[in-house]
C-alpha cells in the first residue's frame, strides 16, 4: 500500500444551525469522535457532507474552525468543487494553504454531455491556478449525480501530466469493475470505495480504502476491517465487522440517504442538532426518523 | 400584456480574456448593439453565458462592470444561481442593490431526485435572505440541464406566497404543453420561451416574450416578430422574419450549441476575441467554425 491517500475515510455529514449555517461546534466534536473511532481521515464536505449546499465562504470558515478546533489538518480532505474553474481554484488553495492533506474534486457539474477535453481543462485550471506542489488531488466519480463520468482516458492524462499531485479517486459508482480497472491500468492511484460494502474487495484488488457514509456512525467496525483483512487469524472478527457495516449501511438506504445518516447521528451523538438538512434536501418525517432509530437499537447502537 | 417582465431577451453570450475572466469591454459593446438591434433586456450570465463557469466575484463584477458602462440597470435580468442558498442569496441580493430588472434563478441543480418541499425551501430561502420587495424573479426550467424540473405546485406555492416578487419563468424544455398550461393556470407568471421558434407560438397563449441564444445574432428579426405579430397587415414581414430565426437558430445547434453561437458572433462581431468558451465547454475546430461562417455567408450575415 503506497498510496499518498490511503485508509478508512469518513464522508463526515455537517450539521446546520438554524439560519443555515454549519454548526461548527457540533461539527468539530464529530470530527474528533471520527478519528477516535477509526477513522484515518475525514472526507468532509463532500456529498454527504452538502458542500455544494454550503456558500463558498462558510465552506472555508468551517475547514478553518474544525483545524482550529485542534483536528489535525493532515487528517482533512476536504471538497472543494464549484462548477467554475475560478471557484474551485479559490477553494482549493484554500484548502493547501490550512495544511489539508488533500482535496476531492468533482467535475464541473452544470453542463451535461461535455467530452474529455473540456474536463482536463477544468481539472488541469485548478492544479495550475492553485500552483502549489503540496495539493493532492482525488477524483471524485459520482456519476449518478454528476451526469458526468470521469474516464479512463481522461484519468491516464492527467496522471501524466500531474504527476505526484493527482493521486486518487473516489469511486461512488459501485461499479467493482470500473475499480478494478483503475488498480490494474493506474497502480500509482488510490483507489477509494464510496460505499461500505465495497472496501475489503476494493482492498483485495489493491485499492486504497474508502470514502464512506455509514462510517459516520460505524467507522469502529470498518477499522477492524481495515486493520484485520491480511490476517487469516482475524478473519471471523473481520466478517462481523463488516456484516455489522453492512447492516447499518443497509438502514441509512431505508429512507433519501443523506437526511437518514443525519437521523441517525442524531441519535448516535444524542444531539437533534444533527436533524436538519439543508434546501434541497429536507429531513426524515417523525416516522421516519422513529422507524429508523428503532431499527438502531435492533442493530444495538 | 400585463407582466412584469416581457419582450425579446438574449441570453447573452459571455466573451473571455486569456486568464478566463469575461471580458468586460467586448461584454458591455455586445449588450449596447444587442438593445440597438432591437433586444428589451438582456438576460446575462444564463446558460448560454456560461454563468455557473466564472466565480461569483467575477459575476458580480460583470454586472457592475456593464452598468458603469452605460448599459441600463433596467434592462438587465442576471442570472444569480448556485447551488447554495448562502451564494444564490449573495448573487441575487447584489443584482437587487444593482437595480437589475429582476433575476435568473435556477434551482439547486448538484443533488437529483430532490422533491417539492426542498426546491421550494431553496427559492424561499433565497427570497427571504435578499429580503428586498424589489426582487423580481424569473424560475428558470431547463430539465435537460439541471435534472430538476420545475413542477407546476411548486410554482403555484411561489406565486402564492410570493405575489409580485416571483414574476416569470424561462421555460427551455421545448415542451409547447407546458408552456401553455403554465399561461392558463398561472396569468400572473409572464411565461418567456427559451428558443427562438417558440416565442410567437407562445405569444399567442397570453405568453410574455423570450429569452434565447439566437438573439445574439439576430435580435433584428425576433424585435419584427414582437413588434408585428399581432397586426395582420404585417403577416408577411413577420412570417418572413421568423423564417430568419428559425434558419438562423438551426445553424447555432449544428454543433455545439454555445461553442457555436460564440463562433457566429466572432464573425458577426468582427472579433475573435469571442471564440473561446470556459471548461468544460470547448471551442469549435476550425473546420468546423469554417463550415459556420460560410453557412452565415449563405443566409447572408
Amino acid at each position: 500500500m503506497t498510496h499518498q491517500i490511503s485508509g478508512v475515510h469518513c464522508a463526515a455529514a455537517t450539521p446546520v444551525t438554524a439560519d443555515g449555517a454549519p454548526d461548527l461546534a457540533l461539527f468539530t466534536a464529530h470530527c474528533h469522535a471520527l478519528l477516535e473511532e477509526g477513522c484515518h481521515g475525514i472526507a468532509m464536505l463532500g456529498t454527504t457532507g452538502e458542500a455544494n449546499s454550503f456558500g463558498l465562504r462558510q465552506r472555508m470558515a468551517l475547514l478553518d474552525g474544525v483545524i482550529d478546533g485542534g483536528v489535525p489538518a493532515a487528517t482533512l480532505l476536504p471538497g472543494t468543487s464549484a462548477p467554475s474553474v475560478a471557484d474551485t481554484a479559490e477553494l482549493t488553495a484554500h484548502a493547501v494553504r490550512s495544511g489539508a492533506k488533500g482535496v476531492v474534486l468533482l467535475p464541473p457539474y452544470y453542463y451535461k454531455g461535455v467530452g474529455d477535453e473540456g474536463l482536463y481543462r477544468f481539472y488541469a485550471g485548478v492544479i495550475e491556478a492553485v500552483a502549489d506542489d503540496r495539493l493532492r488531488v482525488v477524483l471524485y466519480h459520482i456519476p449518478q449525480v454528476t451526469q458526468i463520468p470521469l474516464g479512463h482516458e481522461l484519468i491516464a492524462r492527467l496522471l501524466e501530466d500531474f504527476p505526484g499531485i493527482v493521486c486518487g479517486i473516489k469511486d461512488s459508482s459501485g461499479e467493482m469493475p470500473n475499480m478494478e480497472a483503475m488498480c490494474r491500468r493506474f497502480p500509482q492511484l488510490g483507489v477509494l470505495a464510496g460505499a461500505d460494502p465495497l472496501m475489503l474487495p476494493l482492498l483485495r484488488m489493491g485499492g486504497a480504502g474508502c470514502i464512506t457514509a455509514t462510517s459516520n456512525l460505524r467507522a469502529d467496525a470498518l477499522r477492524v476491517v481495515w486493520d484485520g483483512w491480511q490476517d487469516p487469524a482475524r478473519a471471523a472478527e473481520v466478517a462481523a465487522a463488516q456484516a455489522r457495516i453492512d447492516a447499518w449501511r443497509t438502514l441509512t438506504n431505508r429512507h433519501v440517504q443523506l437526511p437518514t445518516v443525519k437521523a441517525m447521528l442524531a441519535r448516535s451523538r444524542g444531539n437533534p442538532g444533527w436533524l436538519d438538512p439543508l434546501p434541497p434536501l429536507v429531513e426524515l418525517t417523525e416516522a421516519q426518523r422513529q422507524d429508523v432509530w428503532d431499527e438502531m437499537d435492533r442493530l444495538g447502537g
